[in-house]
């Protein structure tokens, strides 16, 4: 039996949680928070099962979660997806990604993705027999040279992945980013992917530029996003996927031979807890104000970094203070400090070692503050 | 853009849901249960969540579920199977199907189904750019003709799909089966995909012969299996794949980019549950009476029938009644007398209409009551 994906490895998540579990390690590595979800929305998830919403959701999602998710984009950006026909709730933004691709990539289609990148996106597009080509990004600006991205487009590319924000470097796309990726795209029948899971975590007063606002971007895009990163509950794996209706019929039906629906009674649950703006838009702040404590407490070390935009990480750079791979470095630093982060070559082209570690706030203030006490011990 | 399914409609399962929910119809269709999941069960996943249970499994599922699966595996059929590298926890059963074909078949391999077929097999062969080899089974019997099987290997086959106990038929393959599958598969490199979600579900003292227990079979088995039929909650989608080591590790692959991990809180209070056999092993009982309870009260009836061998569904025959097409027949009944059931030609090669239906007796004995009622009344 040959392997379909004979150089993948194990996730560098997995490797990393497992080696900060071994190693009794603060884990700054794998994105997750280590505070808990708001007890109320537990409650009704409980609820949910003890009224009896525990068999099959509908396969697109159940309708008052589509419509809850509808009227967000509505109230946020002023823009309309119809529940009905062009939103569907997946098992987390990585089946929704997954989706996507396998809906619409064939055999020798170009995908062209932006590295450092999320590690689900070439390997899923190489599994349905298609091509990533990569753009490496200045590893300290992460500009895109939307020109470079112009002259990359052949008959062949069927669809440009973007993330904003952006996994792992915490910057944004701007407007003009967005008005130049149109620019690229109109009059052509290339697809856009946005992955737009860490949309309501961005910082400094910031917009969030989803693909939604730019017609030529909206009427070929599918855009991903995750319930998990937004209400602390990553376990839960629920995100969703919006596109317009011809791209969404199409989704459906590789959605439900994938995994048909999705976990009933967390659907309901979610569903009343997005009534209330209020509980993803307190996220910027309190985001911030971690991101914010991690950086004043490290300000004096030997790394470097310009601050997060975005998301819940920080990069820091530590040429300053050993030579040693990234790789290297994120393992020592895990068995001999005690603290885990994610080594950014992973997600680059070719491995690419900028010596930069990449480390999620996502944590209690006392977590923080033991973890820039390490680093500044360092 | 076009579509990679052309032909994939949506599935019966939502339409005749959605038409029973429409119709006001008693819903004997899609399958799942009308009664509730057990409250201590429900308790487990709220008190997982109280836990804090609430962020990213590790991408192969929690040890301790896994534990709880390998001593099922010891326990029942005397197998082994190692948690740590031979068992994942996947979205359903279904997720595991579509990751098991999607981690095996490449361009133009050739995989043997058996019709009447779950829907699901063969559109996500398709996706991959196998093509499905379909052998339809007799109408009545159900019986595999391992000759004629043997007579369709090529050196293209790279899978044969398996499903016992077999939905819709409710036949189960016996040992004599499972010999004739060994003895073909033997000295070949072809996979098996064993489909064995109603595992608990099986009648009249028989005993499920799982692909585990075959040596042949199980040294190249994908087997997928399903919490959700067991313990009536199909809409929290929870399953597993077993596999050995060498399959599972490829397999890992592909899960951990399509869905990477899955629902957390649910896995912990499975784990917990399982430890307590006759959580499953009342099982087959349980739905023996139903099976009874809705063959008694239907025997003076028009239908004909052979009683279901296992699974929670029975096929009645409806060639005395009408001479409709089984849709028309199924989509009649629906509306004007307000029952719902599966038309089995959508599972059938090039939709043969054998005058089937298919009803979902995982109901209430109330709701048994109520659907033999209207049946005796056809
Ligand atoms: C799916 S596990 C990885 C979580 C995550 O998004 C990250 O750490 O970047
Ligand atoms: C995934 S919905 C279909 C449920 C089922 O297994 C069936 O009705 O056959």
């Amino acid at each position: 039996f040959q392997s379909k994906l004979p150089e993948v490895p194990t996730s560098i998540f997995s490797v990393m949680s497992a080696l900060a579990h071994k190693e009794n390690a603060l884990n700054l590595s794998q994105g997750f928070p280590d505070f808990e979800s708001d007890k109320n929305l537990i409650n009704m998830v409980h609820k949910a099962m003890v009224n009896g919403k525990n068999q099959y959701a509908p396969m697109p999602g159940i309708f008052s979660l589509r419509q809850a998710i509808s009227n967000k984009m509505e109230h946020l950006y002023g823009v309309s997806y119809n529940p009905e026909t062009e939103i569907t709730i997946t098992a987390g933004a990585t089946q929704a990604i997954f989706t996507a691709i396998a809906t619409t990539v064939k055999k020798d289609d170009e995908v062209l993705i932006f590295k450092p990148a999320y590690d689900c996106y070439e390997p899923t597009i190489q599994l349905f027999g298609g091509k990533a080509i990569a753009v490496q990004l200045d590893p300290e600006s992460f500009i895109i040279d939307w020109k470079l991205v112009k002259s990359l487009i052949t008959d062949k590319t069927r669809m440009i992945i973007v993330n904003t924000p952006h996994n792992p470097s915490g910057r944004i796309l701007t407007a003009i980013d967005m008005l130049q990726l149109e620019n690229i795209l109109k009059d052509t029948n290339i697809l856009l992917l946005s992955d737009e899971v860490y949309e309501h975590i961005i910082f400094d007063g910031e917009l969030h530029q989803t693909a939604a606002l730019y017609p030529v971007l909206a009427e070929r895009a599918f855009i991903t996003a995750s319930f998990g990163k937004t209400f602390h509950n990553t376990g839960w794996k629920i995100g969703y996927c919006l596109a317009p209706k011809e791209l969404m019929a199409e989704f459906r039906k590789v959605h439900q031979f994938n995994v048909f629906s999705v976990n009933h009674p967390t659907q309901v649950a979610l569903a009343e807890y997005l009534k209330t703006p209020s509980n993803y838009l307190n996220l910027n702040n309190f985001y911030q104000q971690k991101r914010d404590l991690f950086l004043s407490l490290i300000k004096d070390t030997r790394f470097e970094f310009i601050p997060s935009k975005g998301t819940y990480f920080q990069l820091l750079n530590f040429k300053n203070i050993t030579d040693e791979s990234d790789y290297d470095f994120a393992i020592r630093l895990t068995k001999e400090q005690k603290i885990a982060s994610v080594p950014i070559s992973v997600f680059n082209e070719n491995g690419l070692d900028t010596k930069v570690l990449r480390f999620c706030f996502a944590k209690t203030d006392e977590t923080i503050k033991k973890a820039a006490e390490i680093l500044c011990n360092i």
